[in-house]
């Protein structure tokens, strides 16, 4: 999609937002709160209404007031527009009760049959949902019909193509809406802006002047209520095959022939494909798992990962993964790209290192000896900016060359101010803008990099997982990854 | 001269400082505190003195008085290194007299003979007093024997000339140290840095990616006591030849095979050799030359150049010079250099803008429009500072791309606390460094360059000649010499 103007705003159409997992906890943490902040910021239609399901029995009045629970200053007029059913994901009569009340809604809502569903509910209701959709009719519509799916999209390749046969029995290519929301936060989606609308970049944007990349998410909290889900899927599969490679085809993309969606998907898709597959020992090399033990993380204890509650006490998941990924291609060739994610470590911090080549010759050297490299900082929380390390001669010293942070963040003044992820997707839907949405293609290239590495690790179970104490930055075999390219990890200097 | 090791502190040699013109405004202004903040550091070797000279008789308790006058919190342990001598330039007797009690002072001091001599004195003085230095045998001394000479360096290339023949019967040309107090500013220091010890500027700093270069050095004071002067030498001698010129030629260098004195100067000179010389019509074509007229700055109403005291009436002397420059070898061809500097200008501003070019193809045309180019902004005064200006995302807006500037500056609470040019300067003098200090075939290669322009300027007169009024930024013809080329001035935009 493209937009035709230079308006800054394309208003959405009218629409029946069809919520599957109206009870839990993105919902509530997440999506309500988006779709009120679009509410009031206008940018839904005035036709529109919120249809929630869940297993739960409930009427739309206490429906509201859960919704009004998750809202900061609910407005009535806001709620009146959520409706509520219970639904049994099993069972097909549901869907044809909610079919009939939708077509009632509708009309009096005047949303011209225009439907998003959203599927915030476990992966396992994935298939039988999407067959029950079709079953029912309700994907037989006069207006639009829209999947947005939630992660995870899979476990592995396999089952990721069994979904997406599934998926697409009932819905086009082009109106499933798969969710990253780390593609809905402003600097992510800056990272191509960054790139592309600046002239200075391109030039050096490559395996002449870049000595290597560092993609970071680091978390602080544990698994919470996850653990159930965790402990089968790990940090390759939950944050590495969506969220890292995800960034790292941002990154690494050539730029599109223009912005459309399907040109830029496209690039992101020929990034994934040009991901050197790991096989055998060479995985050992490049990877580096762990699991937490117990340790200190804000100043609290905090036990270890088989000691949380739902977790094996003998699981061999890895609750952190660092790579050494090489993308092979002209632009980036033997340029090593370094991702690591991880629990409970020391901050939580997302943000992408671009590290360039040394200075070619250091006319420096004998008075400032080593000069620091120079490094575009993409940081995309907690503290959203853009930082730039210099070398600079700071004047109080006649002699000494020193680095500076040059920085656009909310320390300077100038913050982004963005919104929720969660918004901005939700409105992207709306408006029928899969950007910012991975393409069936960029996931399965996604699962065909990573099945060979969460093959090997589970052979190998124990053997190789290192542990590292909560709150540290994970194992120091990490360290060895980088030092063995002369190279080693910039932490963020700002909580 | 090279440092030879890391430290950041070179211990400054024993010196005898010996100072004409000890009573005028610069050594009031700027030389008295500069050394004393070179000896409350301990920059200074604990054996030296000051010798002040000037036509006034006074004795050395007067003077240190009026040096103490010059000093915010005076020691008077450091005013007891003062001493005074009243002494007629013209008059070969007073040399004598120095001489005599010079060699007491520096066996009682201890200062090894080393003599730094400062001409703080009207140009006219020069070659009689390095004349008189060497008949006085002032310049016969067992230590080191350094001129340190104030600008202006001539007033066109012969009488440049003819200075300089009648000083290198005195000085040997590595014994010169010619002032441009622009080389002291800390920030001018760090063109060189910010483009030899940062690896993402050098491939991008060229032709292929730099659309043009602006210096700008705006001032908002008029002539003040200095009418006679600058009534006969105007901005482009006053201000082009020298500061100007030296700021383009850093801009312009070639990376210097090693951080040496003369290999930094041979860098420099080469790129005053490679200004394309302009000559009739053309200077007519790239030179805008204005004077001002009443106006208002800063709230104040402010006369005329032509009726300030000391100024010609009819004086058609140019207050205000915009030129532009081209530097014709591969770097930099085709690339307009454009300088301007002018008093009485709404703000005091001196700073370097590198305009990149444009990105080779805007994908953002339709959501956006136009992009703002990428510029580097190098602020030299009054905030001494590095910006970035990059196009970037912000969140609140779906589509818009907005300029931010990346700051490294006070405002940023990373300030570069620089000391006065002077401080730097002083220092650099005494342990010999003259990196910071121009050398004859740099003031000749500028002169041959100003020359013609100075003398078409001369012939046309009042022809040609823009009158702006005061508190604007100059003539409006000088917005024309950009916006042929489908540029325009970028206005400092802190104060």
């Amino acid at each position: 999609m493209e937009s035709l103007n230079t308006s800054a705003q394309i208003n959405a159409p009218q629409a029946a937002i069809l919520l599957f997992g109206a009870t839990g906890d993105l919902a509530r943490r997440k999506l309500y709160p988006a779709l009120y902040q679009l509410y009031r910021q206008k940018k839904l239609h005035p036709s529109f209404f919120v249809f929630g399901m869940a297993r739960r029995p409930m009427d739309d009045e206490t429906y509201r007031a859960l919704v009004a629970e998750s809202l900061e200053n609910p407005d009535e007029q806001f709620l009146r527009h959520c409706y509520y059913q219970s639904l049994d994901v099993e069972r097909l009569e549901d869907y044809e009760r909610l079919q009939r009340r939708l077509l009632d809604l509708e009309a009096s809502a005047g949303t011209a049959g225009n439907r998003l569903f959203y599927l915030s509910i476990a992966p396992d209701h994935f298939e039988p949902l999407a067959h029950h959709l079709k079953e029912s009719g309700l994907v037989e519509t006069a207006g639009f019909r829209r999947l947005v799916i939630e992660k995870p999209f899979g476990y592995d390749l396999p089952s990721a193509e069994k979904l997406n046969r599934a998926l697409c029995q009932v819905f086009q290519e082009s109106e499933i809406f798969r969710i990253d929301h780390y593609l809905g936060k402003t600097m992510v989606q800056n990272i191509e802006v960054i790139r592309f609308a600046n002239s200075i970049f391109e030039p050096i944007w490559n395996n002449r002047y870049i000595a290597g990349i560092q993609v970071t998410a680091s978390e602080s909290i544990g698994v919470e209520e996850r653990a159930g889900y965790y402990d089968r899927f790990g940090a390759l599969r939950d944050m590495v095959q969506n969220h890292l490679l995800q960034m790292v085809a941002m990154v690494a993309m050539e730029p599109p022939s223009r912005l459309e969606t399907e040109a830029i998907r496209d690039e992101k898709v020929k990034v994934l494909n040009a991901l050197r597959v790991l096989s055998g020992a060479e995985i050992d090399h490049a990877l580096v798992r762990g699991q937490y033990v117990r340790g200190i993380v804000d100043g609290e204890i905090r036990r270890a990962y088989r000691e949380e509650d739902g977790v094996d006490p003998r699981s061999t998941t890895e609750t952190y993964v660092a790579a050494k990924i090489y993308v092979d291609n002209f632009r980036f060739a033997h340029v090593p790209f370094f991702v690591r994610t991880g629990k409970r470590l020391r901050q939580k911090i997302t943000e992408i290192v671009v590290q360039f080549k040394d200075v070619p010759w250091n006319l420096y050297v004998k008075k400032s000896g080593r000069l620091e490299p120079n490094r575009l900082i993409i940081r995309i929380q907690p503290d959203e900016g853009i930082h730039l390390w210099l070398n600079t001669k700071q004047g109080g010293d006649r002699l000494r060359i020193a680095p500076v942070d040059m920085e656009v963040s909310r320390f300077t003044g100038i913050g982004f101010n963005s919104p929720e992820a969660y918004e901005l997707l939700l409105y992207d839907a709306l408006i029928g803008d899969s950007t910012n949405f991975t393409r069936w293609d960029e996931v399965a290239a996604s699962w065909a990099w990573i099945d060979p590495i969460a093959k090997r690790f589970k052979e190998k179970g124990e053997d190789g997982l290192k542990f590292y104490p909560a709150g540290s930055m994970g194992p120091e075999l990490a360290d060895l990854l980088l030092s063995k390219e002369g190279l080693h990890w910039w932490e963020g200097t700002q909580a």
